[in-house]
């Protein structure tokens, strides 16, 4: 039974009148009408149908905005979204003899609006439609590789055949891994141009330390406006280009919410891995996470001890140890959560119950399937090393990236590897300049020791013969390889690195090298890793599809449904206003003041809060902007509702469908939640549109643009 | 109007029951009956006048222990103090072969039970009694260092008097800063067991990154025991001494207490500046802390920078620099909460309405106090500085004690200034011999180059001409002068620092030495500075009682009663288990639980909960020691009670005076109340008496220690 049939046989059934969902849930529009009754009976005021529609107003507001999310705010293409989210727009128009990064802008009138940087985009949808049967048809009946060409052969014409009439941008969308599929059309407008940034400490203020962090007290917010040309087609940026129209743009409320108020956010969230099987989850724990944490650390380690007395060293890799920690620091915080929730145990019995009310049929489908998932997870730990090795390094990076090049090149560009094809080539030959700034001969030595010195330490079926070949099998071996190439290779040289990539583009030989020839066998290996995971994702993309419907089944026999794990594409999440407590004896308030920016603040970055904002605190005029119970001004709030990385910019609505909120991070419990959503501890964390209002208002004061919202100035 | 009296006019014109103490006070125990009415308000339940006499039931059950307060438990003299209070006694117990700082200690039975460190002490009040005409006879009519040495002269016959009786300690207390003094007499215990000590990861779980925090989730109790001699009187240990019956001990509670619920402490706080003038309150905030940060930061800086290539100077320097860092949190700490108070213009105001409403001749005597002040205020900064080249160096050290000590010892015993007598010799011999273990020149040279160039900077006023004889006014003057004394000296040698210390004793002439010659002029410029110092102590052992009876009058008026400032007697407070909100939007609940220590477990120090108590814990049988609400086991709690500095192990008693909690810590936010009681931010820092009842049941069981407690076993 389709999911949609099930949900309704749910429905009729009344079960979703006891049901818990405990408000997790990143639900497709379409599936909205099927949970009308948790979403009314959890305060949702408006009228569901109206939500179903991804094309039609509210929904039609809310709109891709860089690398998130955003959502008019005016009939004129007024788009709100994140600081942070437009932090490159801003940066694009910042100049030494005007900082709008740390000054903040409000532009003048529409002609003094700046254009963004050129690779800005806004995505609006115009097309949402089920195409499954279309993906698969070729599909059907194929294996492994097979099937995965087939499904990535049929999902490249429909985005071709779609892109034909010109302006829309296509994509299809896989739900619930390969059971269903979408095409998806939208308009990509180009032309977006900067109206009003807050100052750098109000937008960003706490920054690095307050990341994740919550009680909060940040304005993380910036006001856009998209253009398309005089004929209303999108464009890029023209002074005789005019605003854009857009189908539906969102009321900012008067009011704001208490602790308990229905909330509900609209947003982009890029990937989730909710209903990945319990096996996925315990190597996850059990394996995935502490080796990554594991391998960074030795990572950190290498770079740290390099860098040691060098400060040169030091600079050069100065952005790739940040980089390093926050990745370490991310999986460690994921492992964290993930067994505080006890997620393994819990997914575990949950998926147990599953099978057991699951046919045979299907659980042999499970089966087959948990065989591939082992498959892959048995070669976990040595394809982690070797894409670290891809990524981690400069000139083994530059080689292995030239060598492929040469192959590819050597196809019809339409038949070449995502990423290797002409459009590109820009990129490629980006990646190949900055090795010069980035790259010190004994970090890299230091970090290929790292990486292949534990590859050297796994078992034999995890092993590559050309790894074999290229180090050697033991410390010693690595060390001799590893000098002589890095004493031989004439890569660190930019002009040789750029012949080489004149050469790869056309198919043709690369000039001699080292590290070149050492690429050939290795490019060759990688090959047959990219093969096996073709093959593994194709039997995937044709079993999960077995496990969701037992899934499906089991939830509906809970009276639950099943929104599709997050992929990028357009979700609603409902909820409400929710305190956190998240240690023993400590509770934090859902909604802050701006006490607290006079709390934190030292004058020094990231808590210097300007001296206007300052000033206008110790005023205290909150009229009309303030929250009456705390009888001050309130500057963010915390919900329950389920986001996950995508969702920055999300606009937060109150029940009857108004703008309340500006979603711009989560706390740091909840790095988790992208596995396993823990009501207890997963929170989303909302500038309150009421401190949108009092800054423009009251500090830095924009009055026609809060006209043209339909604020009042006051 | 003396104190009592005015206190009693009040009371009779009900002005207490409007009062808003803010559970501010550190009450003698003779004054509990004056303030009866607002305890009975608060909700205390028993009788105030029985808490009124310190040498009876309950008080007389509350003692000095080591460096702060203990209680009797039993009638057979167990005694409970914090496990940091009896720190020094476990360490003398633990051995290689038995790490019991590690794993706790259990006596098997009374023979079991192991001796302390010699000296520490248990010391019970037995009288308590005023004496301020006694004292104050012979220095009326006097002024300036001469009613200095009056008063001095007095108190020591007093306490010469008192001891001839032989077994008691004798002391004579200044009561509100020389209005009243009292005469106490105390037992002096001097053989003290170790009964039961929890392990370190448990009295101490948390150590210094917990310190001033809260939530808290520590252990820090331990039960000593006192012994006497068989016929009852105070003795060194001897295998043939008896358990001590003190005159009173209290019960333990079998219930907790909730928020808002009374609470009351008794101990012997330290020091308190509460009833300073707005003067000293501004000179703190302004001069002095900002003074002490600032020249903490540059000995630091300096410490650091001898330090660094040089792990010889670190480690010689380590605990210097902890202890610099200490003082250095210390005191910016105090800085910012005395500033987030704002105490400073509240005191101010305070003051300048009781200065309107005194009579003339106690203002002129109170302008007569704030001349003398500022006099004191004008010298701070040096005063500061030079008494830190006295104690932050070894060998400059090491020079001023042997030439102090010289001087002193060519008069009587009995007239040498107190730290220079017989008794202290051992103790100087101490510092004499550790200054090798502590000193490199290097480092020595680089904080007095601090410390020095410093005291070049101030204006004439305050300089002194031996100092700018012996270093010039100059940087390159006072590095030549250090160059050549630390060149020339030979205190670097242990042998020469004591063959120096066995003339000095005998008030010889010391031997040759560049710093010794240095110090000739130097002490004699301290003597100086200290007989300045006695001459304005002198003026406000004078002039202070003028102020303390007009701050008498104006809070009489307000109908407040005034507690003495803390000056290490027995003290009483009330008030009330009370949640803590330091910050925007964060609320710290005052009772945490087991699930607060298994957050924190990380396995290791200072989060290394025990195996034993983590199994304990999951096992969950917390009967008859759980807390209802809760549903499980407490483990500290926080209440608004005045403490400070020496309340370390004080009892605190529920509304009908048993026993349900053990003070050990206060929050950092309280930092600032030595001078300024913030009732939004002060709070103390308890050990939940059901706690230590579920550790000594279910966890590290000590059954006839409960039982001889009057406690179930279970």
């Amino acid at each position: 039974m389709p999911p949609r049939r099930l949900l309704a046989a749910a429905l009729l059934m009344g079960l979703f009148t006891t049901t818990a969902q405990a408000d997790e849930g990143m639900w497709m529009p379409g599936q909205l009408s099927d949970i009308a009754a948790p979403m009314r009976a959890a305060g949702f005021r408006g009228d569901v149908r109206t939500l179903a529609d991804v094309t039609r107003p509210p929904l039609s507001a809310v709109v891709r905005a860089g690398g998130g999310t955003g959502a008019f705010v005016s009939g004129d293409g007024l788009l709100l979204t994140n600081h942070h989210v437009a932090y490159g727009v801003i940066q694009y128009n910042s100049r030494p003899e005007r900082d709008i990064i740390e000054g903040g802008f409000i532009a003048a009138g529409r002609s003094d609006e700046r254009p963004s940087n050129p690779d800005f985009r806004v995505l609006v949808t115009v097309g949402f439609d089920r195409v499954t049967d279309t993906v698969l048809e070729a599909a059907r009946g194929l294996q492994g590789r097979a099937y995965f060409d087939a499904v990535d052969a049929a999902s490249k014409r429909i985005v071709a055949d779609c892109e034909q009439a010109g302006d829309v941008r296509c994509s299809v969308a896989n739900m619930y891994y390969g059971t269903d599929f979408y095409r998806i059309r939208q308009l990509e407008l180009r032309d977006v141009r900067l109206v009003y940034a807050p100052p750098r400490a109000i937008g960003n203020y706490g920054d690095e330390i307050d990341n994740f962090m919550w009680p909060r007290h940040t304005g993380d917010f910036t006001l856009l406006r998209s253009y398309v040309s005089p004929d209303g087609r999108p464009a890029d940026y023209s002074p005789d280009n005019v605003p854009y129209a857009p189908p539906a743009h969102l009321q900012i409320a008067r009011t704001g919410l208490h602790a308990g108020d229905f909330a509900m956010l609209a947003g982009y969230p890029g990937v989730t891995f909710r209903h990945r099987t319990a096996d996925e989850f315990e190597a996850q724990v059990t394996r995935t996470l502490p080796q990554r944490v594991a391998v960074f650390d030795a990572l950190i380690a290498a770079v740290e001890q390099a860098g040691q007395g060098d400060a040169d060293v030091r600079t050069r890799y100065a952005a790739q140890l940040q980089s390093l920690k926050n990745n370490r620091k991310r999986a460690a915080g994921e492992l964290e959560g993930l067994r505080r929730s006890d997620a393994v145990a819990q997914r575990r019995e949950d998926e147990r119950a599953m099978l057991a009310a699951t046919p045979a049929a299907t659980r042999g489908e499970i089966d087959a399937l948990r065989t591939v998932l082992a498959e892959g997870d048995a070669m976990g730990e040595r394809d982690l090393l070797l894409g670290l090795v891809a990524s981690q390094t400069q000139l083994m990076r530059a080689a292995l990236l030239l060598e492929r090049l040469r192959l590819e090149s050597a196809r019809p560009d339409s038949e070449r590897e995502t990423g290797y094809q002409r459009r590109d080539h820009a990129l490629i030959e980006g990646v190949l300049r900055q090795a010069q700034r980035r790259y010190a001969p004994a970090a890299e030595k230091a970090l290929m020791t790292v990486l292949i010195g534990r590859y050297q330490q796994l078992p034999d079926a995890q092993r590559l013969p050309a790894f074999d070949a290229a180090f050697g099998r033991t410390p010693e071996s690595l060390a001799h390889a590893l000098d002589t190439l890095y004493a031989g290779t004439r890569l660190g040289d930019e002009a040789e690195r750029l012949s080489r990539f004149a050469a790869a583009r056309d198919g043709r030989a690369l000039a001699d090298d080292p590290l070149i020839a050492l690429a050939g066998p290795l490019v060759a290996a990688q090959l047959e890793i990219e093969h096996a995971r073709k093959r593994r994702d194709g039997e995937q993309l044709r079993l999960r599809p077995a496990y969701m419907q037992a899934l499906f089944a089991w939830r509906a026999s809970q009276g639950r449904a099943v929104y599709p794990d997050a992929n990028g594409t357009l979700r609603v999440s409902y909820g409400r206003v929710e305190a956190l407590s998240p240690r023993d004896a400590v509770t934090y308030a859902p909604v802050t003041t701006v006490a607290g920016i006079v709390d934190k603040h030292t004058g020094e970055a990231p808590f210097d809060a300007p001296r206007p904002l300052l000033d206008a605190i110790a005023r205290g005029d909150f009229t009309g902007t303030d929250e009456p119970s705390l009888g001050t001004q309130p500057v963010n709030f915390l919900t329950n509702l389920d986001t996950t990385g995508g969702n920055s910019g999300s606009p937060v609505l109150n029940a009857r469908g108004e703008l309340v909120g500006l979603n711009f991070d989560s706390n740091w419990e909840s790095v988790s939640a992208s596995w396993w959503f823990d009501p207890r501890l997963k929170r989303a964390i909302h500038v309150d549109m009421r401190y949108m209002r009092w800054l423009m208002a009251e500090v830095y004061p924009a009055p026609a643009l809060l006209e043209e919202m339909g604020l009042p100035a006051r």
